[in-house]
């Protein structure tokens, strides 16, 4: 398969590289690096996948929120989130489905804090929680027989360095066991679900 | 206690009303009416709150979204969503969370379409979903005992005259029974909780 693989530098997307590279043809794509996109910028998309041509999967490891305190955010804080992980995701699917062949799929990335919150992260869990349900609505509309799931990890092992203090009892996933769910996401052949992997 | 319900004049709103209104003193507010908010517009849920003074709670039965096939619907045709059922819920309880009293209490509206989605309902399922799991988010870091839930209603049967042909199977849910769980939010002591009224 051609897969392009969005966020492909990050810790995430390190792992799902390694995960579907085994096996596949991956396009590695982000704001800097070799295919450059910008998913918070549909022009910026569309033009990444005339650039690429047909994919048989889209796989989106990118998405950016505001962490703060409740009562420090502001209509523009959740804006930030709103703009790259949920819009640029979805945005991702609605330019992404004209160059995704027949039975292809998208697969994105939410998180346990859609339903499992920390402080600081109301933002992060109203676009994991947007998401998860657009995926699947989404998935009983999207043509041609193509495919949408999401993957929701837990805090990543490897971002523990930094979140540890945020995350305080929530019990680290590996990048590797995150990136499994992506494998089944894009080889196997179910729609509509959202991939918790904790 | 001294509540104010945004949408008071909608499907939702009435029962709403009614059901409360047998025990506390009802604001009515709506974009006509006698007191007048958009919940669009920061600066109108603001002058709102600043004409009705402290309440000991909040109630949102309004919010609107884009219905429309997944192949037709833009970046724009989810701003809609965003900007009134998302964004204008998030910004009752940014903005309300200093003029609602301690302890006192935010209910909003989502709906059934975030987790049993329809054809045309992407943006209902996907702000449904950012507002669901806001809400659990906020729950805790919302200052001075101050409370959030969600009412989460399936499609109300006094909306079947127009949205029947959308809802086949659906089991409609009368609107008396959703204001229940709005009772439940504003006179119980949960909080963080979607009520499903299904
Ligand atoms: N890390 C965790 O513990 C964890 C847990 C659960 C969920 N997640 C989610 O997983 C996703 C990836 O997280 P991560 O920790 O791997 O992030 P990361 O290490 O910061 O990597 C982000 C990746 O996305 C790219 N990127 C950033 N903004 C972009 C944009 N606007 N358009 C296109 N590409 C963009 C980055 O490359 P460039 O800088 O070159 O663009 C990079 O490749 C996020 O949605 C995050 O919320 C993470
Ligand atoms: N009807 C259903 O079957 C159903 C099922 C599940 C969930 N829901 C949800 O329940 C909520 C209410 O639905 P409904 O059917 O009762 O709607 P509705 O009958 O159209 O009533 C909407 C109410 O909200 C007010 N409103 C509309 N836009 C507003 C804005 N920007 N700012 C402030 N007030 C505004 C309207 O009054 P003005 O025109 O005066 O502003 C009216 O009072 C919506 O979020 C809907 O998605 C409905």
């Amino acid at each position: 398969m051609k897969i392009l693989l969005v966020g492909a530098s990050g810790v995430l997307g390190t792992a799902i590289a390694a995960e579907l590279g085994a096996r596949h043809d991956i396009i590695r794509a982000g704001r800097t690096g070799d295919v450059r996109i910008d998913i918070r910028d549909p022009a910026s998309i569309r033009a990444t996948f005339e650039e690429v041509g047909t994919c048989d999967a889209v796989v989106s490891a990118a998405g950016k929120v505001k962490f703060a305190p409740l009562v420090e955010m502001t209509a523009e804080d959740y804006a930030i989130g709103i703009a790259d992980k949920l819009m640029g995701q979805v945005n991702l699917v609605l330019i992404g489905k004209d160059f995704v062949s027949e039975g292809g799929s998208f697969t994105l990335t939410t998180g346990v804090l859609a339903h499992d919150p920390i402080r600081k992260g109301t933002s992060a869990s109203m676009v994991n929680g947007a998401v998860d349900s657009f995926v699947k609505a989404a998935s009983i509309e999207l043509p041609r027989g193509q495919r949408i799931n999401a993957v929701s990890p837990g805090v990543l092992l490897e971002s523990m360095g930094g979140y540890a203090p945020f995350f305080r009892g929530h019990e680290p996933v590996p990048a590797a066991r995150a990136a499994l769910a992506f494998s089944k996401s894009v080889e196997g052949a179910l729609t509509g679900q959202v991939f918790s992997v904790l």
